[in-house]
């Protein structure tokens, strides 16, 4: 049984039956590559079989240390960026609401923190805190990423001042490397709690590990439940058998599209509580597969909202896009379309439906119409929003876009694009070890 | 004065002073067909010069209502989609902050409902509401918008539970047509305060008429000073001296951009209260330019956030992209970076700096290695967020995107491509009128 019902026929006047079986032999070596760990960047694809190899002592610190915080606090500030950040984010929404801190009474709010460097957003933040009691998880593998640990300094210097030096130092839990790197030698020092960060799963890929693990744990999410899901995912979306394999399936559809010159794929929902599911997935997609000038652009859209803004686009614009929309079957609990009297507002034929039956009708009527206005349609269906199927549901993307980026020809695990930015700005601030570019860049930013 | 600088510096070496020069006459086309009401779509051209005409009694029973609102409640729903909800949330975040609900004190929160058709979400918001006073605030021109209807039949409901069949009707403001629709003969029947949709100003052109400026009241954002802004846009972005008319330099870059192959436009910002400029500014280009399978796709990312996810394609991708930055010279409050005596995370290089500095120069150094990257950078440059400057460039990109949609031969005041899928939605919804494609649209249910 999967929990993910991969639908294509919204592509099937875009793709013939043929197209697929002529790109068996691709997908074969792109399994072969990455089970034999014979592709570029094969370092990095532990993630495969994570869930099923979880260290359990490492699951049991996850639990204890998640029960000191609900224990000493009513907020953890989750510090990090990227993969450090979106994860949990995309996580605590799928499973709770985007309302959670509002929604949450005897419970731990979550707030993120570390995801920019802006100095409102902080100030801001801070002042939301207020005097709640807080804990803070500091995620970064090497301790060197600049926004979070910039935001870890204000953190600390504000869990100092309310709890004093040994009082912060128990408020604090460092998820970094095993061994090495700034955050760990600084945890070592003080004497912080600590969680693994591993070394053979990149940021991006690293939700079902303490990353992600510890925050949602903090939520009251069952995180056994997680990894239970994505355990079925291995035995789902490893086989070799196309017919079988709707993570194969998912990345075959996508490299023909893009072929044919597709190149931007939506993330569409239908829930506000998947939102973050598609900033979480913009990361994988994005960061595995645009590189050497190549890969498919990755975008998204919240339904209904965004009909009523891009959705003009979606129908009439430029056809180079084609949509993957995630569909929830059953919401957790529906509503009756209230009866009025006077029918003033001409809604009389929705009485007697609830409002999720309108939704589900909207987002049927919409695949109809896109497939209409040359937009290929790829459905994701999901039977609920539970935690195996959030599980399942992380394996397929991230097995997808591995396969994806073999297809490609391209290394998925790597980011050699994220240095450029940040040499440009270490050398601007004057970073030691960037003294010799420094001055080239001052003269640069004169000229643009 | 302009309270916006443009700056082209950032694609300078993807288009040459010459090709400005010799799009001129385009450029004069374009804007004789828009002052002189001649193009497509002109009877939408009303807010060309609507600040500077504003009805005063408009204006004061906005301040007037918003002062009832204020009193009443501690809660206003504003209830609409697409340009019904963009601009207000738009002006929320940038005037006050993404955080607005959890930092006034004394003030009125606001909430936005009705932009979507989740069953979830409707009731989660109606938990977080709780038993705090609450008045509504519905908009929709016509009063069928489905998700607004729908939203309004709900509120209504608990508005009636709440304070009975009077009391709901005192706290319900309606934003529609001066004369006609369901939501006008609604109010006026049941006797709600109403304020006006215009008939010349479309919904995306909408966040400076009443659908925009009564949420902005209750949050004492000054809308007198917004409604100023925009009349300096009047002053500022009409000229038909492209040297001096900042809103023509960028309409003409965006199309030069086009033609090469630039057909994705980011819109980008360093500030999390800029999130929805970008999200107001996606319906605001989308509708209005996607459509005749053409138009530029409008795509937004939150620096530095993004940087971490699909920050790689920006910089590594395909080359179909180019970014608009919205840059704030002067944040409200800054703040030091703080000191430590053992510079563990090997940050003591950014001491004596604030935090908005290094965001500034993050900014530059994200400049200059997309330019590298082959990513044409312009950059919109505002001194503060102000209520005037907000106005301006609200005005600016209006302004800018119907010259841009004259010069790409459009129609960029209409939305042809919304009905498609409401069409389809009617019809499987067996909405009265539709009876004759419902079994069409069933059929092709199957097959889809």
């Amino acid at each position: 049984m999967t929990a993910i019902q991969f639908d294509s026929h919204g592509v099937q006047s875009f793709i013939k039956e043929h197209e697929y079986e002529e790109l068996k032999p691709q997908l074969a070596m792109a399994q072969q590559l990455l089970f034999e760990k014979k592709g570029a960047g094969s370092d990095y694809t532990d993630w495969v079989n994570w869930a099923s190899n979880f260290n359990q002592q490492e699951l049991q610190k996850i639990q204890r240390l998640a029960k000191k915080v609900q224990n000493q606090s009513k907020v953890l500030v989750v510090i990090g960026i990227g993969g450090s950040y979106l994860g949990a984010k995309m996580a605590l929404d799928f499973m709770k609401s985007p309302w959670y801190n509002d929604l949450v009474e005897d419970g731990t709010k979550i707030y993120f923190a570390g995801n920019n460097l802006s100095a409102m957003a902080l100030q801001q933040l801070l002042q939301v805190i207020g005097d709640q009691d807080f804990s803070v998880n500091v995620i970064s593998k090497s301790g060197q990423t600049t926004e979070a640990a910039l935001a870890f300094r204000f953190f600390k210097q504000a869990l100092e001042e309310r709890y004093g030096r040994d009082g912060a130092v128990d408020r604090i839990i460092a998820t970094t490397d095993k061994e090495k790197g700034t955050l760990r030698e600084e945890a070592d020092t003080a004497g912080y709690e600590t969680l693994v960060v591993p070394d053979g799963i990149g940021g991006r890929f690293s939700v079902l590990t303490a990353v992600g693990l510890l925050p949602m744990a903090v939520a009251e999410i069952d995180i056994e439940a997680v990894l239970a899901g994505a355990e079925k995912g291995e035995e789902n979306y490893c086989s070799t058998d196309l017919s079988k394999n709707a993570a194969l399936q998912y990345a075959a559809s996508r490299r023909i599209l893009y072929d044919k010159g597709y190149t931007t794929e939506i993330l569409a929902s239908w829930e506000p509580s998947l939102q973050y599911f598609a900033e979480w997935w913009k990361q994988l997609m994005g960061e595995s597969e645009g590189k050497n000038l190549k890969g498919i652009y990755p975008s998204s859209a919240n339904y209904s909202t965004d009909l009523h803004s891009f959705g003009q686009y979606i129908q009439e614009g430029r056809r180079d896009l084609f949509e993957t929309v995630v569909r929830v079957d059953q919401v957790a609990s529906d509503i009756d379309v209230p009866k009025t009297p006077e029918n003033a507002d001409g809604l009389a034929y929705l009485e007697g439906k609830t409002l999720d039956q309108v939704n589900q009708t909207a987002a049927d009527g919409v695949a109809i119409a896109h497939v209409d206005g040359g937009v290929p349609n790829l459905v994701v269906r999901i039977a609920k929003q539970d935690e195996e199927t959030l599980g399942e549901l992380i394996y397929f993307f991230e097995m997808s876009v591995a396969i994806s980026g073999y297809l490609f020809g391209i290394n998925p695990f790597n980011q050699p694009g994220v240095e450029a930015y940040k040499t440009a700005m270490f050398a601007l601030l004057e970073k030691p070890g960037y003294e010799s570019e420094s001055q080239i860049y001052k003269n640069r930013l004169k000229n643009i």
